[in-house]
């Protein structure tokens, strides 16, 4: 751990600089707008220890595999969203010695996060080597409303003296990934400009030919008025800069207003960018640094009107939750069904910016709940527009007919995993992808949807998992052979429940969904039957038969559904006689001695349980729970919140509070010392579920919201917001009543503690909390 | 396939010159002498593709690892026999026009290995551009004899025209290793030397400082009569060469003479390297080419003398055993107990030239009984020398006490591997380690071994296994979970029959070996349970226990060993059945799908039958060897030779016969189109094992040789040698009868189909070949 911010409701707070803390920093400053986004690095060049990194979404590299031993089935290449352009760098040179904070005696340091309104501000006063002393204050922010452009007000006073002011604004495409496979640059420049009044770079990468553009004006001002200075310019291969040189006085502020724009081949025509990126900046320039920055908190005041989550009682935990929501928010905004959410989102290069499961396991929820039906459609619709991809993936291992299996992680469909263990058989993901739909139209009702797209994507998958099992003779059931189930601690294992038990569920689910559009809309049914060469009658008649004899490894004794067959045949010793000087495993263990024992990575057992929860009675849910709780070492941060959720459905809230905790301030508090790679994203999902889904025991039965409230002991009241189909609520539950607003014009009937209540339009109804409920 | 050679008893013979070929002859045609080694390059400049390569024993890189995720306990290295200075070249310029044979056109090319007397030669006529026809003949060979010396005899004859022939003979130590990860050089060079009279580079490797050295002199003969002329000489940072020009007429032949010295700091001290490098090369010219030649082909007579194997009636056969034999007698003469047999041996890249378990499993057999014992104690001694690093190893997977875990790759005891299931889970290693021991003293009856060194190395790899397995409370037995066999083609399986049967007998063997050197050597095993702090009752015990309650899959309705838990549950498809396009299977099938299936990469329970033959019936044996052989791909050149000498074992001559082949002329033939890569040196010493151990039936039951001679429908006799103790056998096997020749001195007492023979010193006995022995 290494708690170095201040608590606060609404922003996140450094104070003081600490250099070994910076690449710390700059992870959990980061800021975008889905359609980019960045770490927070220093404006100013800075020769202390750096990642510098900005990304835009979409725009990836497929960076040659690094394997030891090649398998056939491996991909050729890991796709990774790359670090372009940088586009925030100001050099600053003060009687011509550069400002850099590893050289500089630094005071009031002070960086800030205002999650409330989404900009970043630093603040600090520099002593230089020259003696000089400069206060310097940036504000920057990538604006919500026009995701291509980003703004930086940069201001400084020299205090002790009088002062020629060099400010340098510039982009540079000559950057490098630090996780780049065999160390070679990604970019080359197709076109530059540098003219004092805009100044520009397109570049491309060196495969695929994705086009970027980014273009930058600037502007001086002294002491707030805008000097009308022509900068002088300068270039080179990959470089722009303009120069601006002012004679300071003592005191005298001199700010630099750069505005910004960035687009890529996703959006523009190759040939059109010089055009595209002076309109962008045309647009910046006419509305202005201020009018930007207003439009912006007025933004994110409408996020936070959906998705805000309030804590009272407990600063550190309100600041988490809503750390949580504002870096969700900002690194997806169901704009653009090309994009997702990469486990560290753009606020770092570690697992490559890619797609994974934690989309639909842990993602799909929050964005549905919090940002509405459309955002969480996009999301599906990913899926779908790659079922071609899936399916050509499934044949590459192998499969046939039509049969899917989603990439383990990928940029464009395609598969870029390239560990046998997890790519070719860490396949319960195909299971998420199948529940992801269910639960979203479990929630919207939008069941057109499962006739335009899910139906599809629900029989491939099915198709997948009808081969996958083979009927073993010996023990005269359909058997799973050689998966990795969730818990990544164990690899390719045979029957592993949950992914049978998934694969068992879709498809069952296929089936009904067949059903439903058949009579739902049989053209449409018999139009997609025949383009995917259906055989309902005998495809389906398989399915059930495999459902019927699914082999499920269960201890009769314990009464527990078995992780995988032959678990118990390892030493079972608990998480709590471990040494705590051996933990985290990951770190003291080697991979060996780990996949030898019975401790747990994340939830397996348990995450079908999350899943399928109404499948399975509370003694049931408590047992399985039970057992596998005290043999899980939470090693991933995707882990906690799924026990969390369970611990609130068997009313242990203590427990409940305990895995909270775990995932909550994960990231500000930097848990496991790596909060330097980057943000955990897409786990931040985990934490917004473990209150809502956890301590809100919000569900949706038979299309009807349904609430079971618990409250842990240590807070004293706390509310999230709920977008549910056509109303807001906001759900308040103090440690003794529950309390539910109806923002929205229409009444809306729910369950509370299992009890139906009418919450009329814009006015709100209590429900005392129970205390015992299982 | 791609045979392309000549049949020829006694050589290995190219007609006709095929670029395309260049790399695989590169890889036939390579030569050694146990200290070094290389490929069969042209001395002439060839701008064709090529691979370089020249190799020192011992002298080797650690090669930063490259994996996809990082596991704990990975080796940071890949350790490599890396390509060392070119000293082998010899720039032809005439007329001012370089000699490249991708740039002649090239008649009456011709190309020899005398595999009897240990040489290279080539001959060609090359057309050049500028119309110069020349006849070039070229001999090449390092010495068995003196091991750090090489000599070259090079002559050029133009053929239609007076020519200015320039001969530049040179040494480059920028040289390049084609699998070096991040494709980095290895070498910086430390000292060199150009004059007229000897010329010089000493190079360093980048890491862990190995020096080598490399000289050379040169000599000008003029149709046949050595000419004394002072060379030019020329030199770069890495580079030194003697520049000849002869002005000939047509018709004259120019011939240069190059001696070369090869040292590296495995046997000087660096400091010595001029002085040991002038002396070496002062050895060299005294001999002359001559007669070190001819001591090279009494060298060769002297090695054939005892490891000769002789097939009548198919001279494919012929070539493909001997070949075998001279490819190992030249990689490993046992004169340096640190050096191993590599994989590839000194004939490329490929499997970083390091120790595999395929010494003790498939070579100790050959060299013990074609080189004699000392050659065979060598290889014993390697891995002895290595056991505290195999303690390490052991430790760094957490285990603890003196247990020991040998690594799957090696150079200097450190594992190199970096594959998770190989690397922490092909641990069966370990019993191939022992068993060696085993095998070398029951066939030596050197049980000194066993005291100074043997019984060490013993407990550390019994205290291994006590510590890998562990109790399961759910089968009331021990299990050994989480490991892969020799069977490549399942990975990470739970109690693998033949690692759990190997395991309880190196517990047992370890036993066995304690009470011996108890009561041969009370001091000494004394001395040595104290260092080690061996607690014999305690741990043998324990092993007792183990051994006694050990869980091994077993088929009750079939009657067959288990490869390994659930082996049962897989779909059950014979090799036969396959389609012919689908192989290999490893070419055409993902892994995933591989992995999933019942198919067999190599011999792993027959692995176990074959090691432990007597404990087990000819019924059980042919119930076993059906049932895996059904179902074995042999994708693995170390596979068939098992097969073979079971299939021999219950009298399946014909089975015997197929497998054999399928090894017998792999690399001649070029079976897999991959002998470019270099040679399968290891798996060679199975085709020896197929004949000597299958079909001659050799085996040492109490001290005393026996044989079971089998003979293929397809030969008309064969004979091989065998280096038993004091006395050299020849045993001739025909169609009818079986001659035993006594080479030596003393008469011996062995068995033929389990029938005592006294064959006196200096003579023979016949016995004539029973058909139906089973």
């Amino acid at each position: 751990m290494n708690p170095y911010l201040k608590h606060d409701e609404w922003c996140i707070i450094e104070e003081g600089f600490v250099p070994e803390n910076t690449r710390a920093s700059e992870s959990i400053f980061s800021i975008g707008n889905g359609a980019m986004g960045q770490r927070a690095n220093f404006e100013e060049k800075f020769t202390g220890s750096t990642l510098q990194g900005s990304y835009i979404g979409g725009v990836y590299y497929p960076d040659k595999t690094r394997v030891g031993w090649w398998k056939n089935g491996y991909p050729e290449y890991f796709a990774k969203v790359i670090n372009s352009t940088n586009w925030i760098g100001i050099n600053v040179i003060v009687n011509g010695d550069e400002l850099d904070l590893a050289k500089c005696k630094v005071d009031e340091f002070r960086r800030v996060l205002n999650m409330k309104e989404g900009y970043l501000e630093r603040s600090f006063i520099a002593e230089m080597e020259n003696g000089i002393k400069l206060a310097v204050k940036s504000t920057r922010f990538l604006s919500m409303v026009d995701t291509e452009l980003g703004a930086i007000r940069y201001s400084v006073k020299p205090l002790n003296a009088d002062a020629t002011i060099e400010l340098r604004p510039y982009l540079d495409a000559d950057v490098r990934n630090e996780d780049s496979n065999y160390g070679e640059k990604f970019w080359e420049v197709v076109d530059t400009s540098c003219t004092p009044k805009i100044s520009y770079i397109v570049s491309r990468t060196k495969k695929l030919d994705f086009h970027v553009g980014h273009a930058m004006r600037n502007f001086i001002a002294l002491n707030g008025n805008i000097e009308h200075i022509q900068p002088e310019v300068n270039s080179s291969a990959m470089y722009v800069e303009n120069i601006f040189k002012v004679e300071a006085k003592a005191g005298d502020e001199v700010t630099l207003y750069k505005y910004a724009a960035v687009i890529s081949s996703l959006n523009h025509e190759k040939g059109s960018f010089p055009k595209v990126l002076d309109k962008l900046i045309d647009v910046a320039v006419s509305k202005g640094f201020d009018k930007m920055l207003q439009e912006q908190s007025d933004a994110w005041a409408d996020i936070w009107k959906h998705s805000d989550i309030t804590i009272e009682g407990d600063v550190a935990a309100q600041q988490g939750i809503r750390f949580n929501i504002f870096q969700l928010s900002q690194t997806y905004t169901g704009k653009d069904e090309r994009l997702n959410i990469g486990p560290k989102g753009f606020t770092g290069e570690k697992y490559g910016g890619s797609t994974y499961w934690d989309t639909e396991a842990y993602c799909l929820p929050f964005y549905m709940v919090t940002h509405g039906q459309k955002v969480a459609r996009q999301l599906l619709l990913y899926r779908y527009k790659q079922l071609d991809k899936a399916i050509e993936n499934a044949q590459k291992l192998g499969f046939t007919g039509g049969a899917a299996l989603y990439p383990m992680v990928t940029m464009n469909g395609e598969e870029c995993h390239n560990e046998w263990e997890i790519t070719f058989e860490e396949i319960h993901r195909n299971g998420a992808i199948a529940f992801a739909i269910y639960n979203y139209v479990r929630y919207t009702d939008d069941k057109s949807y499962l006739v335009h797209f899910g139906l599809e994507v629900l029989i491939a998958i099915a198709r997948f998992w009808a081969q996958r099992v083979n009927f073993s003779q010996e023990k005269g059931k359909y058997v799973m052979l050689g998966v990795t189930g969730p818990n990544e601690y164990e690899n390719n294992v045979n029957n592993n429940w949950y992914t049978s038990t998934i694969a068992c569920w879709c498809m069952e689910y296929a089936e009904e969904t067949i059903n439903y559009v058949k009579s739902a809309d049989p053209a449409k049914y018999k139009e997609l039957a025949e383009a995917i060469k259906f055989d309902e009658a005998k495809e389906v008649e398989k399915w059930r038969d495999i459902r019927n004899n699914m082999f499920f490894p269960f201890d009769e004794k314990l009464g527990i559904f078995l992780q995988q067959e032959g678990y118990m045949d390892k030493e079972q010793i608990l998480v709590k006689d471990l040494d705590p000087e051996e933990r985290p495993l990951n770190q003291k263990w080697s991979w060996d001695r780990i996949l030898r024992s019975c401790f747990i990575k994340q939830a397996d057992v348990l995450q079908g349980l999350y899943f399928l929860e109404d499948r399975y009675d509370t003694e049931t849910i408590k047992r399985n729970f039970d057992f596998y709780e005290a043999r899980t070492v939470h090693e991933s941060s995707l882990s906690p919140c799924v026990h969390s959720v369970l611990a609130s459905r068997i009313g242990n809230v203590d427990k409940a509070y305990e895995l909270y905790l775990r995932t909550a301030r994960l990231d500000l508090d930097d848990y496991n010392r790596e909060v330097k790679e980057g943000l955990h994203i897409t786990s931040m999902a985990g934490t917004w579920i473990s209150i809502v889904e956890g301590f809100g025991g919000m569900r949706v039965r038979n299309g009807m919201l349904t609430f079971n409230p618990l409250i842990p002991d240590k807070w004293k009241s706390y509310s999230f917001k709920v977008w549910f189909r056509e109303n807001i609520l906001k759900i308040v539950v103090s440690s003794t009543q529950i309390t539910i607003f109806n923002e929205s014009e229409s009444s809306l009937t729910i369950k509370v503690y299992g009890v139906e209540h009418k919450v009329p339009g814009s006015s709100s109804i209590n429900v005392p909390v129970q205390k015992q409920l299982f």
